[in-house]
């Protein structure tokens, strides 16, 4: 890919053939993939240029990229990924900003930014991503796309850089169920806890619900109208455990604890130049105390049982993916630190939990689209794409 | 080359061996390459991510380079450089800073830092760089080092990328003179024009002198000193033509024309985040218009004739490098830009004439190195290099 896609999603590699299996279920989709998956032929820069420079040309090709190959899918390039995978911007201080291909004039989200633009954009059918803290869904969400955060550990991320390991997840994302599908039969399989065929308790977390603006609330009253049909209503519950701060801190302690644990090194031995918000965040992220990680994992399993108890096997979270529809890219940085600070209230659930979440675009608004999410027990991934195929 | 160095003059790519003959007139010495110039088994960066991106890893030595390997060197590495060797400050927004070994808390210079930070901190015996517009003479004036700027196409380019043609030349440091006389013997062996052997005609700019401040004159009056000892007291003569400005401009227009022919292409397909000084400069350079390029032209043509009128074949110009020791680090952009911009009109005179300066660290001032200058006249280039010798 010498010449650089007009949405800015590809990585500009030398265009290396990748060979994929000329028949299977997969034959004649074309698909992306986030640069933090080693391709054999293709360095993996995790959008850090030192990342690239010490990268070297790949030997071997990450499962589950080769498990889509063998399905017969067509290998279209390497996308851009947020830098070292730690923003929800889609904006890279060294390799650019992929466009939006719904809302040009927003930003796509990440870190999985430029596979959800490169599919938003129709340069490929689907697109591998990585969800840490919401990198697919978040720019599921604003690119209009479908998108899965699987069950933590059920799509592997061998062969992949790490942000967070403990919360890092294996996505990717598609224009339509159909298609989704079609990469969940072959990535996912069948559920080890699937959902019931019939009758799955629809549940509204009252809380999460709560935090949107009465605009969004309306905005996504038709979505949310629309599952309700086809599920049965929601019933009320309480999702969040000791209120949202307590769930937003133990979130980014963990997280910040492992992002550091991953990249201090390389970020203490090279201090590369990091994008600013990026930059930030790790000097964060290195501050955080070992007392505050003890009491962030004791809450983790506070909240894994709670969310355990209160799903069951049957239990369907409904929320909103995102506060709102993707933030203009005029926002600049402060304007989007917010968005992402009451973004991570909502993605933290799934994250902590290490649940499945399915994003889909059902709404809209201000010409921009709007996600709205159905999230499940622990290994009913394919079932929520079932429900997502149903409506 | 994994772990990074200290200074931060290397570029981090895995540690491929790189033969050198065992013996030779340069056996024992470890030298540094720019990664401006292709070393089989290694990308060529330019110091830009698209471009390690889309580099791979060449197959081919630049000849230069080969030329020092054949020669007994040994090859430590490549070396940052500034952002498509557009900068003279020593600073890359994605890569980094190389840290001046002479003077810390000061810019290394760029666009060749890493190779003049390497030499400095005494990581290698020497290391190339190249000089378009002072990328040479403005790190060694820095760091205190030996530095030439050849006569233009004295020293093969090959395998190296371009900023602007008809102005990159391929230079390089050591931290002595005896060292630097080596690398000379390979790569310049004997002058097609040398100077004769006695009786060099020694010339002061009386316009270049004026330009300093009263206390740069004072700290350049021990070197200018010591030279004028050795070589005959220097006769007054103008070097500047049509004034300052003139060949400010003909410099600029002719080197921002090039970079945009070398660059713009890469730059309009990718769009590229680039550093802040280097996105204004191509910005800048992609407006220069046909009218100022042939006035342009044609200046240079009339400069050329003037220096060849002025030195003959036995005359020298003695000369501040640069209009001062290094800047701060903490001088910040605007102040980097001042002095960059009063540089210009020193280190333009050999770059529009194509003709050699060394610079030679004979001064210092506020504990930092300063350069004095020698230039001479086409192809006198190991001549110069004797002439140091002598001091």
């Amino acid at each position: 890919m010498t010449t650089r896609d007009s949405a800015h999603a590809f990585m500009p590699y030398p265009d290396v053939p990748v060979t994929h299996a000329a028949s299977g279920p997969l034959a004649g989709l074309s698909f992306a993939v986030k640069d933090l998956f080693d391709v054999a032929g293709y360095p993996t820069s995790g959008g850090q240029p030192f990342v690239l420079a010490m990268s070297g040309v790949k030997t071997e090709t990450a499962p589950t990229v080769q498990r889509l190959l063998d399905a017969g899918a067509r290998f279209a390039g390497k996308t851009v990924t947020d830098e070292l995978a730690f923003s929800m911007n889609g904006q890279n201080a060294h390799f650019g900003s992929p466009i939006n291909g719904a809302a040009p004039d927003r930003i796509s989200g990440g870190s999985s930014s430029g596979s959800a633009s490169a599919v938003s954009n129709g340069l490929c059918d689907f697109a591998l991503g990585s969800d840490t803290g919401g990198s697919v869904r978040a720019p599921a969400n604003h690119c209009g796309l479908v998108g899965l955060r699987p069950t933590h550990g059920r799509v592997s991320l061998r062969g992949a850089l790490d942000l967070a390991p403990s919360f890092d997840t294996c996505g990717w994302f598609a224009r339509d169920v159909a298609t989704f599908a079609r990469v969940a039969e072959v990535l996912l399989r069948t559920d080890p806890e699937p959902l019931p065929e019939r009758g799955v308790r629809l549940l509204a977390p009252t809380d999460v619900w709560g935090l949107l603006a009465p605009e969004v609330l309306e905005a996504q009253a038709g979505p949310r109208a629309r599952i309700e049909a086809a599920l049965g209503a929601a019933a009320p519950v309480e999702a969040v455990l000791d209120g949202f701060d307590a769930m937003y801190w133990a979130f980014r302690y963990l997280q910040g604890r492992e992002a550091w644990r991953t990249d201090g090194a390389l970020l203490e031995r090279f201090a590369p130049p990091l994008g600013p918000g990026v930059a930030d965040r790790f000097a964060w992220a290195r501050s955080v105390a070992d007392e505050q990680v003890t009491k962030a994992t004791a809450f983790r399993a506070r909240f894994r049982a709670h969310m355990t108890a209160l799903l069951g096997s049957d239990g369907v979270l409904i929320l909103p993916t995102m506060p709102d529809v993707a933030p203009l890219i005029s926002a600049g940085e402060a304007g989007l630190e917010d968005y992402r600070n009451r973004a991570t209230r909502m993605l933290c659930i799934a994250g902590l939990a290490g649940l499945p979440q399915i994003s889909l675009p059902l709404g809209s608004r201000l010409g921009a689209p709007l996600g709205i999410s159905l999230l499940g027990p622990a290994g009913s991934d394919r079932s929520l794409v079932r429900l997502a195929e149903a409506l």
